[in-house]
């Protein structure tokens, strides 16, 4: 196989590119930059492309993020503290973010005579993202097929979500198994010097790894607040 | 009903455009830059949007068309002469590049509160672009119903493709019915001065006048081509 992982720079799909490498089938990193306030996680990605030793392909989509109004991480509304369980946490949607990166990879994957598309989608996300859930990668799958149909030599391009029906949790293991330099990771959605310990993401990210038993070596600004979030909303 | 029509410029949308306006649902028209060789085509749409009195969004997708590589339209290949039912139009497909345009669309209109998607696509298409075809109008829409669910307070955004089953000729008549102006409107694949006369979307368009009993306004520098491909081909 010849893979393309969308790489955020965040741990779940940094995570991942180093699991398809292991694989044998990782080929390129492809990153967006939709005007994120935490576009500083790109250069995580750069990183994470040179270390593994594959091309890293960066798409600039400024212009479409800034017509995708209404979320916290491209407009001027303040980034929510707290657990992902939460509605509150709905303001860090971009409509359609994943399926406008994942037609654009599709595309990118067929002039490279690529055979698979990596997507680090994971069960935690269902909840809050409609396009993280089983049923929408079921449908996209069903979309490109049609999409693509008798433009690439080998048959269908393979979308691969191995977090699919799994949690953070199983990929901070997974950071132990593939060797992940986790420090290179960026996660924080409010993008300042050091990770916040508050937000959505930050929460997820320090309770996965207690619960996978492993050390965060993650430095957060608040490095308490998570299980305070965890034990009342949880 | 509020609705964003994917207007190229071409004959096509345009008239898509003047079809949805009549109907009373046109909110604004969105137009890419893909690197097209053709794209002098977005003045055109720029044009239709001041013409409708909305508003146009042109979005910059350059650095996304020079990835999608191995297309006659963004590529440094020649643009065949011939008919669209010919093997050899192939090399005009774009991988992947309708279904990348309309999550871009969908994105917008879910901001912008729109509960309508509108894009030309019709029968003639079918043939060499596999996302002009019905089964891939039905599961973009099933994938759109998933990657937005919950999102819209309206429920789902409708994809709207009139001419899905039918063909250009149908076009070509609508464009009488609606008081199109045909000047306005660029198809040519090539983007020279004037319509080459011989390329398949020329080819396509000064059949449909002809098969539907009107006159084509269009210049080409070569008039008479059409006929013997016609002739030969279909």
């Amino acid at each position: 196989m010849k893979a393309l992982v969308v790489c955020s720079g965040g741990l779940d799909s940094v995570t991942l590119a180093y699991r398809v490498a292991k694989e044998g089938s990782l080929t390129s990193l492809l990153s967006f930059d939709y005007g994120q306030r935490h576009n500083k996680e790109v250069e995580f990605a750069k990183q994470c492309a040179a270390q593994l030793n594959v091309p890293h392909i960066v798409i600039d989509l400024r212009q479409v993020g800034a017509q995708l109004t209404g979320s916290a991480l491209t407009d001027d509304i303040d980034i929510p503290d707290g657990h992902y369980a939460e509605d509150s946490m709905k303001v860090t949607v971009v409509p359609n973010r994943n399926a406008i990166m994942m037609t654009i990879a599709f595309g990118l994957a067929t002039s490279q005579k690529a055979d698979m598309v990596a997507m680090a989608v994971h069960g935690g996300d269902h909840f809050i993202y409609p396009d993280c859930r089983p049923e929408f990668i079921e449908a996209f799958t069903t979309m490109q097929n049609h999409a693509l149909d008798g433009l690439n030599d080998s048959g269908n391009i393979k979308l691969y979500t191995p977090y699919l029906h799994q949690d953070k949790t199983e990929i901070a293991r997974d950071t132990a198994k593939y060797n992940v330099p986790v420090k290179d990771t960026w996660s924080c959605y409010k993008g300042l010097d050091t990770h916040c310990g508050r937000c959505g993401t930050c929460v997820e990210r320090r309770e996965a790894f207690h619960l996978a038993g492993l050390e965060d070596p993650t430095e957060y600004a608040d490095s308490d607040y998570w299980q305070t979030v965890v034990t009342e909303k949880v």
